[in-house]
């Protein structure tokens, strides 16, 4: 079995995280610089940014980083969290990666005080599996507005409780 | 009755929209500080800041602004607009000023490509007149995201079709 740690994502790791939102093939050439822009003001700012950034490094050799999770406090909420990105190498996938970085920010929010995270995305079938892993960690979906991305494609905004309350 | 009519914002007006906000009374320091952010990306970069900022000036005199209204494309969508802000003077209501600026951006995005504008409010009762304003010029309620701004205020979408086709 391969080991893997998190750790707060460090500048070295940025072509790590292009390589692997590339790999993923979903996102748009737009998404990908809106990620790229989250990382960059994490790696200014830190936690002041309003983005906390952490990847998953399997620990062998000396270390690749095989997926990463990107989420903040919801601007002008009393702790509400938002989701921004989780994302896994699809070289890396069916290890649990995924579900170890999204427990992670759920445990991070909760230790700072949230209540509510929050993960929007998009009905439109290449986001299925998506979708899939986030009912399976617990979120419901709670808002589909029709035609949001562009006719046909709705937003979804999937919601878990952090403090164990009923939504 | 008294002349109006509608212009872009200019520097000179910033005051003003800080006069306005403030007399509003429903809105948060930190919310006020956003609106100001907006104002001045669009003072700074114009249409290209991503916030189209226009102002109604009575033009009697020398000239008074009484609201304004702020929207612009919702990024990573194709022809979805978000209308972040419209605010008329609490002293100048009943002139119909609202429903103008808001008839105002509808004309704009429409004259930009646009086929959907959303308005994002909260359901807490400070709310419920902005809430009969928007239904009364035409908004369907889409999404309800329960709690969102804190415990028992939740965030509400307001959608409507720019181009007459059912949403």
């Amino acid at each position: 079995m391969t080991e893997a740690r998190l750790r707060p994502l460090e500048a070295s790791d940025r072509a790590a995280v292009e390589r692997i939102i590339a790999a993923v093939e979903v996102f748009s050439l737009e998404e990908i610089e809106i990620a790229l822009e989250l990382v960059d003001e994490w790696l200014e700012s830190g936690a002041e940014s309003g983005y906390l950034t952490y990847v998953i490094e399997e620990t062998a050799g000396k270390g690749t980083v095989r997926g990463f999770v990107c989420f903040g406090p919801t601007p002008l909420t009393e702790g509400t969290w938002d989701l921004y990105w989780v994302a896994v190498d699809p070289a890396a996938q069916g290890h649990g990666y995924g579900q170890r970085l999204l427990a992670f920010a759920e445990a991070e929010v909760r230790r700072r005080g949230g209540r509510l995270l929050l993960i929007e995305t998009a009905s439109h079938e290449a986001y299925a599996a998506t979708v899939r892993f986030y009912e399976r960690a617990g979120y419901e979906l709670v808002s589909r507005i029709p035609n949001f991305y562009r006719v046909g494609d709705d937003k979804l905004t999937f919601a878990k409780s952090i403090t164990g309350e009923s939504l």
